[in-house]
Formats: C-alpha cells, sequence, structure tokens
C-alpha cells in the first residue's frame, strides 16, 4: 500500500537538507574528476548510459537522495501506476502510456478490455494502413500514391510527434526506410495553415487529424481550413483524412475519415507519443517497423525504471538529482541540450513534458504545497547554444543546471576533415569541454575573463541517435518526470492550468466581456 | 559625462526597493483594470504600442523607475553610444549597430571612414548584386538562375537572420517579393549540413558564408562541408559563394567567393541582422527593398529609444520594468511569447540576444556586482504555447513575468470561419484571455482549479507583422537589452564567458587532456 505525503513532510528530506554539499569545482578536478567519470555512470537501454559525474553529488548525497526515493516510496508508486491503478486522482485516470510499448506488471483491464492488448490492436491496424499506403492500395482518386503526411494537432499531438519525426528523418533516409515527408499544423494563427497548405500538394497529401476528445477548438479550425483547402482543390477530403481520438469521440465512426485509429483517456497528450498519435504519423513517414523499433527502446528503459535500486535506475537517478537542484540548492530552471542537430525540437517536446506535469502549486489531494515544484525549462541543440545563450550559463549570476546529450556517431555519415578532425568529433570535443568548464571552471585575474565553475551538468552518451535510442530516450525523460511528481506528491497527469486561459477567449469571441478583458478586445479590434 | 555606476550603489535604487507593492489581481480588476489598459500604454513604431497595463506597476513605482533611469543616465549612455563613444570596454570597440539603419546623432568616424557612409555602402552593394542575381545577370556556370540562398554561420550570424527569414517567408510570398528561398546551416553536428545539402539542388544555390573574423570554426567546417558537396557536383564552389566578414579577414579579398560584403568589429554578432550579415540573405530571398524597409521601422523605434521621457520611450520602460521585476520582485526568468506563428524562431533570436549580452557577474570594471543581472529568457509561439508549458506560467510555484506580441490581421490573409469566429480573431481572443487570466486569475473552492492571478505581462500590438514592423520589433529588444546592460553596469557587448569552452575543446582535439576531460574524451571516443 502506497502512502501519498508531501515532500517535506518526509524524515529523509528533512536529512537531506542537512548533508553536506560538495564543492563541484574541486571534486572534479585532476584524478579525484577522472574517478567520478568512471564511477557516477548508469547503463541505459541500447547502449546508452547516463553520466552524473559532474552533478553537485557525493556518496553521502547520494545516500540521502536513495533513502528519499524510498521513503517516498518511488518504485512501488509506479508500479502502482503500470499495475492500473487511478494514478490520475484529478481526473479520476489510470495512467497507461507504458502499456503502449510493453507490459511491465499485470494485465490491466478498464472499460472491458485488456488495455495492452487494445493498444496493440490499434499499432497494428495503424501498420497495417502505412502498409497499404505505401504499397499504393491506399491512393488518391487519381490512383496516385500519397507522398506526404500532414499531422493536425497541437500540444501533445503536435510537439512529440514533431520532435520525434525530425529526429528520425535522416536516420530513415540514410537507413532507406524514408516513406514520406510529414508536415505539421497546430497553431490557431491561420498563417501556419496557410504556409504549410501553400507548401505541399494537396492532392498527393494525407491529412492525420489528432484530437482525443475531438473537440480540441484549434484542431477543429484547422481541420475545416484543410478540408476548404481540398474542396477548393476538386478533392473529397474524406479521402484524404484519417483521424486519431479516442473511440467515444464524435471522430471515431465518421465517414468523413479514411480511418480511424485510437487512443483513451488513460494517455495523456504529452505522453502519447508512443500511442496511437505518434503511430499514425510515424509510421506513415518511416514504415511500421520504425515505429515498432522506437517502442522497443521505450520499452527496454522502461524496464530499467522499474528497478529498486535508484544507483541503477537512471530515471529515478536523474529525478533525485533534479529534487536535489530544485529544493535543496534552490535553483529555478534547467535545460537540456542534445549535441545533435536532429533532436531540435525535442527540448521544445520536454518544455510541455515537464512544465505541464509538474509546474503545479497544489498536491494530489488539491492542498498548497510549501515547496518549489516544476522548473522553467528550455534548451536548443549544441553547437548553436554555445553562440548564443550559454554567456549566460557561464557566467551570469544564477546557477542553470544543464542535461547535455551527445552521440558518437552521426547520422548520415558525412562528413569532412578540418584541422585534422572531422566535425562529428569536433562536436563531441566540444560536449566534453562544456562539461569540464562548467564544473571546474578557471581562474584568471581579469575577473571578466574569469570562470568559477561549480555549475553542474550531466551527459546522456549514446552510440547513434535511431528509433531504439530515441525510444529510451523520451522514455528516461517521461519516467524521469513521473518520479518527481511523485517526489513532490503532484498530480503529474492533468492540466486544470490550461482551462481559465480557454473560458475567457470564448467570453472574448461571444463579446461577454467588460473591465480589461473588453478593453483589450478593443485594442485588438475583435 | 556620463558616470558609470553599480546599480545598488544609486539612491533611487534604495527608493524604489522601499516603494509600495501593488496586488495585480485586484489593479486589473473591473473599471481600474480597464482604465490601465487605456493609459499604461505607449506608442511605438509603425503603429505598435506597448501596452504593460497588467505589469505590477502603478504610478509611484513608476516615478521611482523613472529616477532610477534618470540617474543611471540611461539617455545618455545612449546618446554617448550613437555618437561613437568607445561603450565595449571589454574589447575596446565602439558600438554601432545603429548606425546600420539610420544616424541618431553626430557622424560617427572610425579607421578613418564615416561608419554610417559604410554601411550605406555595404547595403547598397548587396542590393545591387542582389538585383543582379534575381534579374539573372549573376548565374550558375550553366546560365541556369538561383533558386536558394543557403546561409553559413553560426549564433548571430544565424539565429537573427533565420527569424528573420521565417518572420516574412509568407508575407513575402503574399506580397509578390519571394525571390528564392532561404536555407540556414549553422551547427558543427555534420547532420546539419549534409541535411539541408541533401534537401537541395546545389547546382541551383548560393551559398553566403558569415564569419566576421573569418576563423569561426563551426562556420569554416561547414564551409568545407558546401564546397565538397559543390566538387562532387562538378560545381566552381568560387561560383556559388558569396563572404560576408570584416575588411580585415582573410575572407575578405580572396578568389573564393563571387563577392565580399563587409561589417566590422563595431558590430556585434547578435546586433548584426540590420548589417550585411542580415542583408545579404534578406536581400537575396526578399529584395533589397524589403530589407530596406525592414531597417527603416528599425531606425524609426531607435528614433523613440532616444527620447529622455522614460514614459513615451517604450524600449526604457520595458527595460525599468524588467529591471524591477529581476531585482525587486526577484523573478529568475521570463518569457516571450509570440502570437503569431512566423514569429516562431524569434524567440531564440531573443534568447541569444539577451542571456549573451546581460547573462554577467561583473560589471563594466570586472568587479563583481551584488544583485542579478540578465534572466533566462525562453518563449515559443502562442497559441501552441498555452497546449504546452502555460500550465506552469498559471499555476507553478514560481512567477514567471510574461511578454505577448500580438497582430491584428494575418500575413498571408487565408481564413476560415468556425463557430462564427475567424482563425486570426480566436488568435487575438486567446492573447487578451490569456493577459486577464494570468493577472487577475479566478477563485475556485477547488485548490486545483483554483487561479491565484497577480502573474504579470506585458503586450506589443501591432497591426501586422511585415517588413517595417519586424524591423521596429527587433530595435525594441536589443535597445530594451542595452537598456538594462547600462542599469546593472554591464559591458553587454561582449561574451568573454564562450571562449573557456572553446579552448578546452581545442585541448581535446589535440588530445592534450587529463584528469575528467580525459575520461570523458574516452567515454566519447574521441
Amino acid at each position: 500500500m502506497v502512502t501519498w505525503s508531501n515532500m517535506d513532510t518526509l524524515a529523509s528530506f528533512g536529512e537531506l537538507l542537512k548533508t553536506e554539499k560538495i564543492n563541484l569545482a574541486e571534486a572534479m578536478s585532476g584524478e579525484n574528476g577522472a574517478q567520478r567519470v568512471r564511477n557516477y555512470t548508469v547503463p541505459m537501454a541500447e547502449g546508452m548510459a547516463y553520466n552524473y559525474a559532474a552533478k553537485q553529488v557525493d556518496e553521502k548525497i547520494l545516500e540521502a537522495l536513495a533513502k528519499l526515493a524510498e521513503e517516498a516510496q518511488l518504485s512501488e508508486k509506479f508500479k502502482a501506476l503500470y499495475n492500473g491503478e487511478m494514478i490520475n486522482t484529478g481526473e479520476k485516470r489510470l495512467v497507461l502510456h507504458h502499456l503502449t510499448r510493453g507490459q511491465l506488471g499485470d494485465a490491466v483491464v478498464a472499460d472491458g478490455v485488456d488495455k495492452r492488448a487494445f493498444y496493440l490492436e490499434q499499432q497494428e491496424k495503424i501498420a497495417e494502413f502505412a502498409n497499404k499506403v505505401h504499397a499504393g492500395e491506399i491512393t488518391n482518386a487519381a490512383g496516385e500514391a500519397f507522398t506526404t503526411v500532414v499531422q493536425i494537432g497541437i500540444g501533445g499531438s503536435d510537439l512529440g510527434p514533431r520532435a520525434m519525426y525530425l529526429a528520425l528523418e535522416n536516420w530513415a533516409k540514410v537507413n532507406d526506410c524514408f516513406k514520406m515527408e510529414a508536415k505539421f499544423i497546430s497553431n490557431v494563427d491561420p498563417d501556419d495553415a496557410a504556409g504549410v497548405l501553400n507548401s505541399i500538394d494537396v492532392s498527393r497529401s494525407i491529412f492525420v487529424l489528432v484530437s482525443k476528445s475531438g473537440t480540441t477548438l484549434e484542431t477543429l479550425t484547422n481541420e475545416s481550413f484543410v478540408k476548404d483547402a481540398l474542396k477548393n482543390a476538386g478533392l473529397d477530403p474524406s479521402k484524404h483524412m484519417i483521424a486519431v481520438t479516442s473511440e467515444t469521440s464524435p471522430l471515431a465512426k465518421s465517414d468523413d475519415y479514411l480511418a480511424a485509429f485510437f487512443m483513451d483517456d488513460y494517455i495523456g497528450g504529452r505522453f502519447s507519443s508512443t500511442s496511437a498519435v505518434g503511430g499514425a504519423v510515424l509510421s506513415l513517414a518511416f514504415g511500421p517497423e520504425v515505429f515498432a523499433q522506437f517502442l522497443e527502446g521505450a520499452a527496454e528503459e522502461d524496464k530499467l525504471s522499474a528497478n529498486e535500486d535508484m544507483l541503477k535506475n537512471p530515471e529515478m537517478l536523474d529525478a533525485l538529482i533534479g529534487i536535489y537542484e530544485r529544493n535543496v540548492l534552490g535553483y529555478p530552471a534547467t535545460t537540456v541540450l542534445p549535441y545533435s542537430q536532429a533532436l531540435s525540437r525535442f527540448p521544445a517536446h520536454l518544455q510541455q513534458a515537464d512544465m505541464e506535469s509538474n509546474g503545479k502549486s497544489v498536491n494530489r489531494f488539491g492542498e498548497p504545497v510549501n515547496y518549489p515544484t516544476g522548473p522553467v525549462l528550455f534548451g536548443e541543440p549544441g553547437t548553436n547554444g554555445q553562440h548564443s545563450f550559454y554567456q549566460l550559463l557561464h557566467q551570469g549570476t544564477d546557477i542553470v543546471p544543464l542535461q547535455f546529450v551527445g552521440f558518437k556517431n552521426s547520422q548520415i555519415g558525412t562528413d569532412v576533415v578540418i584541422q585534422d578532425s572531422t566535425s562529428q568529433q569536433k562536436l563531441c570535443a566540444n560536449v566534453v569541454a562544456q562539461i569540464v568548464a562548467f564544473a571546474c571552471g578557471k581562474q584568471d585575474e581579469n575577473r571578466n575573463k574569469n570562470f568559477e565553475g561549480g555549475r553542474p551538468s550531466s551527459i546522456i552518451i549514446g552510440d547513434s541517435l535511431n528509433p531504439k535510442s530515441l525510444g529510451a530516450l523520451l522514455a528516461h525523460y517521461e519516467n524521469k518526470i513521473m518520479f518527481q511528481g511523485f517526489v513532490w506528491n503532484l498530480n503529474s497527469f492533468d492540466q486544470e492550468g490550461v482551462q481559465l486561459g480557454k473560458v475567457l477567449a470564448k467570453k472574448v469571441l461571444a463579446h461577454d466581456t467588460e473591465g480589461a478583458l473588453k478593453e483589450y478586445s478593443d485594442l485588438m479590434n475583435i
């Protein structure tokens, strides 16, 4: 039986607060630093590793974090989650996205069906559909093959699938499994849909409408936009659109779509990349086998997350170190810095996954918490970021904990040797150099050129970015976020904070305004 | 004569600390709130306005901020800057990016030339070159017109020009001045260059190599990458490449380029969008007239920045409110949220412009400062962000001050009516709703659905996003950052914090490593 308690009521958190802090610059110097790099590493799936040598922890702090993980019952709570207990108490829902890629525990039956079987069935239906599109069995009315897939969705129906598509686009091209280009329409700004539609041949495009409820205003609006474009081109929209939705939504059994694939209420938008939401567009773009490999990587990492030993559980460890940085060291923001251009939008996805899950001020019982919860999260790929905001990270007045992601090999394999090294070697050398520069700093008499160091970072190292390692990387962050939510005693799976804006926007559109709302509306000519 | 003093030594800052704070939710309620929206607004260039009704200020706080602006001599310092005093003391350089778009004060002569004339000459040379390309007078060896322009640059040579290109791409298409598609190669990750090169017809592409010093390793590496691709296609690289660099760089008078256009040491990378760095790619993509309009908008806004009355100076006012939020209210991060898909990468540019300029711990004399300086800055376009990280902004434990940007009209003009409103109306209604939701909140007995409000935002409102308003918007942020640097007594125009990483990366590539650096290098197989 698990107990849900606020973090600051746990004895182990009190102990953690009293544990002596370390001097990172000192710890990372000389042979001591080398030893930390060798020792402070945990294997992840697909040959990856989470290395936390340059974090502000030592044996004593790790011990205190492990006690906190134990007292907060993180393993038991994860087990309860994947065994189908109702973890999303706010919305009274199970949390089942892990089941889209594997089964860690008991069979979970909900709404009268085995949920693992249900998600597998959807994956298979999508595979069948995608294979038919690729084989030219499903075509446009003129019998021509579809060449482009366009996802219409917002938030979790956009950021995750888009980031995953970009992460694998070049990999798929090199590995002969690139089937179709994918585009994404998300914003209610009409320039988003119009811009994308102007850039494609609609007659050769298949559109994936993604909305769990079938009522997301942005998405329905953009659907109409697309339907107009198809009709204006003399085409039948119902022959160009598929839906990804819940079985109970108005989109589920409509003649407006070539096919409908299902997710359900137990999969939150920001955790839906491994469900039909990511499945449809990724299977169409790269083939179902690639999507299946992506799921395999995620499933493999999920298994590691189930390990009760924090030091062997990369997600739990990363989560706890984040808690230490947020609640003991008091750092308000964090950044994820992938040294891989293919991961250019991965931080934007994590920004949603993390900030929407844990950016909350009340615990799972609706009571205010007395400690900071989810931090601001941002990031851009390296080495680009080095020439942008790293100045503040190195010499700014606030410390921002960092997480690097780096791969030994590039995806495309084309490279060039300049000054005796390849670009890939330069890329890897830069990420290594940054970790040490941030941790150790460098004294200079000219204070303007002085680096204090003591700025913590970790790195996830992999051989290469491919469907499996991408799946593992995604699962890493999903599970890290979940564990942090458990420690903070939050419900990480609802998002009530997005509601008020929706309500007020409706008032504006209905001209039901007064006070400031009316004045702003007037200013904007609404 | 101006005096450079740390902010905490100014009497007016002490006064500001003592000024009573306001209750924003209360202030923004009812008729009082409506009046604030009407009154707390300053005209900007191109019919835009900066509205700060929903910021945590009132008459007393504004008065205190104006006194701080006066005691910190912001107007005098700006005047000194644009009249050519050496403001970048670290690198001993003038700061002249304003001269690329107009002349606010005295003629500035440096290196024996009138700098305004020099920048104009470069703009004209670029215009001539671009016109010849568009007229088919400059073509590839086969006599075919160039169809694509590819910028090779990183940091300021990438983020600004890229953001500006994306901001105007659809506008140009609708307004019949779209000349060529632009692409950008920046990252040393070989997959960046390889991915872009695989996506274009190199025989029809013209490449713009941008490096002030002519020694930026990433950029030279990517140049080699591109040259290899051109040679592999049987093409002569020197017929496909132009350079934007300083007159003293090795690139300046090389036969390797069709043409070279110049910037100089008085224009920092992150402030170079209005110089030849932005000029070449934007003039090729949209025509020189569009680039000229962009400069006009920036020049118009610069003039407003020269106003000594803080309440009539949108940049100074925005800067001072930011100081209040950072140094009195203690907010560590800030976000810019453009309700315009065309501005999708504008926040990434601001992230560099702001964090690289003011993310510093020592004042302009190299002495440590005792107060927080530049905040973390991030952002994504609305309404996308609403479905992503806004949860934390509304209900997280930390307050993040916001700045919205919104336009009454879309760029493309294609729209659709759903539920009695257009998408553009929905977009505008959403931004208005968000401001009020953040400021006023809404009480709910269910604490999970409760919104405390009191979360400050401002908005820049314009009619539409076009070259002129984009120029004004860019100048707004550039000048705001400059004013904040003046208040914090920083040198906002160097970036010593990026150096240590470069030095260590070279050590790694030379295998001159030990300790942690060696261990990490081994892990990454370098």
